[in-house]
């Protein structure tokens, strides 16, 4: 049976690969795709979530959410997904229409229809969205699955010294989430520095060929200059796709049960996941903390969607007839079984 | 042209009277009642919002909406509003059906629907509905007339030193709501402790006869005992209508425009709203103050209210032909036009 | 028997006024002048202590203490009180050998070798050294009659919209004056914003004449321009001096009890002092909070001092032959009792 | 030239070891030992501080400090520091008598008497004295050679998820040590950890024999059994003597250069250190982070001043004539060669 999942993301370079890692998993049934303004404006989001799902192949819903945060100011990231939110990319034209719901009931009208405990919700941004579904119909916190998240930070942020960005942009939001009672996995930068695209990935990413690796390697590399130049690391790291892969594939990565709140009230620490660490958890806590990731497998998770998405073809416009996939599925299943072999 | 308001509550003794002061005054078109947790459950509130409703003619639609805040555990005032949230009154048998719609549906729709500048959201409660409202479609800010709240202290507080309770349930969404650009004026404890219902109210309540002013004498008498029994007024103060009745007739108490911002971290004054009354205020500055309460022309409002009331009696339910009323319409002009004589 | 005081000042202004009254009181035996940098640098306000002690013929020790706040950056009022911290007037030339000793160990001392239930205390700045011999000689909190402190504010603040100057200057400083059990009462802006000097006042200062008049009046008047331009008073008001008057004679005020504490850590609040207002205080309640001034008896205190101050004439310098007072003690009872007669 | 140290405790099980080792080390010129209230009441950890001392043969004044932290009630861990804050060892015997002074008195002129730069202060309990030192005197901070602190976090704390016990007891103490701007370096509990009495260790304090192995396996014995009972660790770490250890041989650790600030304010995170480590810091940052014990080297130094101490004797009584060391100076050299040497 396939994972149903929710993507609520902020394109964004590593959300575009989260997208086509959804959408290229055979084991996934994407259900939604939608969008919170964080990494750049909820427009541009929005316009690049369109995109890369069109080029994906993305026949999910997609649709727009909160443009701003419960308190915080809206903020972007800008200086690291450059001004368009892909970096110097041009947003592939889409060919998917824009659900004329928002966000918050799109999550909510699609959680209350599917069976209970069979939905997982992937935010890969801001939580703004999912806070407000969770206040707005508070049933779906028992009819999820469970929630997987890209944020947060154990041991060193990125926004501030102790603070993730996608927590920084929305403390209350985040702490909503974590303290709803579902089960939250929280993947943030200690697993997700682990995800580094190396130049071996870069050539397993060009060996894809065709406007989806042309798309990828070029948000990559634009990825990788904004890392280099800020002194941090010399492969960046794709934090979001960790999220979906470990949706799809849990085995993808070490947790750990653990108490996990966001510190919302203080000064040098405010949007801080502060997780306690000290004595293993109870079995009843229901938050956990990605810990130690499957190198291999993850970019081998990567790198089969990639190319299924290609073969794939992008989504066909509104009344167009489908193309024929360009690859054969027979071919597919043979990559996969590779794939799936361990490294 | 009657005033066009959304009333958003938690019934609640005064909010009761709140309801009956919207119902009945004739510059009034009562949109919507909306319900919030807060003096007690979600579930009590909306159950005494369906009676009360009733039993004062509402024909508006009457909506459930968020049973507990963003971000503070649920709190309720059941110390003072008692176990039902109505006293030891029973709640009267509602005649309405609750819209099926969530409250902050009926909120976005109402405003949207109308005229723009025309709607003025009356908020009584802690204001998560109004919060999320906002957060999830940001242009009822410019679409709304103003907001008219019960809430909030200058000087001191009533669920701590300077905290009031409806702002202290929920101070997340109150600074959502201060901050977000529209015109707000907060009648806060420093006003509606000036509109205390004194022997006099009392005396002039029992002359409106029937049901109504048995309902409103068995839910103040509670309310005398309760604000007694805890040492701190002799009479009660009706919070609640205050805001009602600025909204209706703005010259029923003074105001100064001020900057105003809810406390979110003081450990000491958390859920304060802290208005700088330094120097005056810039005329831009969207957000006011209540001052001083005429008190004559606060209570000739609510008492001509509750006459208008009894007169046209309950809803009639659904199907039920509508009863002819009990009070012919000559006679309430003229009751009307002594009422608003000067004192 | 005369009220035993140390004086701990920031002069500053207000300050400089505080001294002669506590100097030219004949109630009051003053044991020390301690500085504390606050209204300006320690090294300026040690040396307007000195040069105005020297002028108001101060024969106590003057010592000389904390130069920043325990916790926070140190900061100034030098838009209020000039360059100097005297306004443009030329510091007095001193007299006096400044004490070698700390503030810290001259309080200390002054307390443990007095009397027990002997020594007030009377802070009229940030309150760094009080607490930093609280922490030092922790025994001196049994051993001192009382604090009066100049600081706080109940319903609006100057430093902030409810932050006073000296308990924003230090708040942790002030938490634990506060905390500590011994009583304190809070001579705050709500009481200080009634003692000011009118163009009457002003008059009736110049009649002292001589150079104790000219300080004070060039002092004042520098003091009004500062506050007409910010377009907050039209009078200055003296906010030090009211501490000194109560300390010297409670009458002058009226006073409630009620539980104090000062925000450390909200955004909007910190520095306030939080008074719980809410009900009658406990008797026990070893805090209190200064309300009504006796603005005559005010006055009257003051211009006594002047007139006693200006009669007595300066400190003598170190080995000088005490110089013959100006004005004959017979007279000063005469100037007192007249000036003690109601206004 | 030998390190002069002055070393601010509250014995404590692990001060106890960290006195032993200070007064052992033949490199270490102890200059005095003060006390703070923390693991156990100022009476208690001064007490024990008297009687490890004696038996450690301390000549150096011995001076009690503050009994409580600058804002936060005291509080003790004699959960795990026992009743008497030595474990159920029986505190030594006191050969040495207190000095009269305070422990900030003796702090403030230990520093001031010495060459500048040639003192490092060595605080292993809550910060308290060397706050009020530094605000007693603040030229002590370009005096002191560097401060060497057992204290605080990077990833998890033990008072709470994030912070460390020292700190938490009182952070505002803290804040104030690591933004003097002198040189600090923290050995938190990342460093501590490592520095666990396991077995073997055991066997080797057992070869010192006499009171003084007697009175170091009792201590450790219950603080082993204080950590297996809390199912943290199974051997107990000395956090304390890797302070000492690094003023001593810095080679002993390595650290890291890190700005690092205490946080006051947050709900969670109150008393966290927080480092920031995203990137490299400064060469001007004045701060450093432990990160790596060299065991062997560590237990080494701890093992040759037991057996320096236990060879020396107890500190003679007051008027008393000294021992005969039971060792003769000559083996003590050969053992510390033996000592130094790389295992």
């Amino acid at each position: 049976m396939p994972r149903k999942i929710v993507l609520d993301c902020d394109p964004g370079l590593d959300d575009a690969v989260a997208i086509m890692l959804a959408q290229g998993n055979p084991d996934v049934e994407l259900l939604a795709v939608t969008t919170v303004g964080g990494n750049q404006s909820l427009e541009k989001v929005t316009r690049n979530a369109l995109g890369v799902g069109s080029l994906a192949g993305v026949t999910a819903p997609v649709a727009a959410g909160a443009d701003s945060p419960l308190l915080e100011p809206a903020q972007d990231a800008g200086h690291v997904h450059g001004e368009s939110g892909l970096g110097g990319v041009d947003t592939p034209e889409s060919t998917i229409e824009l659900d004329t719901r928002h966000a918050v009931e799109v999550i909510v009208d699609t959680v209350m229809c599917e069976e209970p405990g069979t939905v997982t919700l992937v935010p890969v941004g801001p939580l703004t969205n999912i806070a407000l579904a969770v206040r707005r119909e508070p049933r779906i916190v028992e009819r999820v699955a469970e929630v997987v998240l890209m944020g947060g930070a154990i041991r060193v942020g990125n926004q501030s010294p102790v603070a993730e960005f996608n927590i920084a942009c929305d403390p209350e939001a985040a702490q909503i989430v974590f303290s709803a009672g579902w089960r939250v996995t929280m993947v943030g930068l200690d697993l997700t520095h682990q995800a580094q695209a190396t130049e071996e990935v870069f050539a397993r990413i060009a060996e894809v060929g065709g406007p989806v690796a042309d798309l990828t390697l070029g948000m990559l590399s634009f990825y990788r200059d904004s890392y280099r130049s800020s002194g941090r690391l010399d492969h960046p790291p794709l934090h979001d796709p960790c999220a979906v892969a470990y949706a799809v594939d849990p085995d993808v990565m070490t947790t750990r049960r653990a108490p996990i709140s966001v510190e919302l009230t203080g000064t040098l620490t405010r949007g801080m996941t502060v997780a306690d660490l000290r004595l293993p958890a109870d079995e009843s806590c229901p938050t956990q903390v990605a810990e130690q990731l499957d190198v291999d497998r993850f970019w081998n998770l990567v790198l089969d969607a990639l190319h299924r998405v290609a073969a794939a073809g992008p989504t066909p416009a509104p009344g167009a007839v489908a193309p024929t996939p360009a690859v054969d599925a027979a071919d597919l299943v043979e990559t996969t079984e590779q794939v799936d072999a361990p490294g």
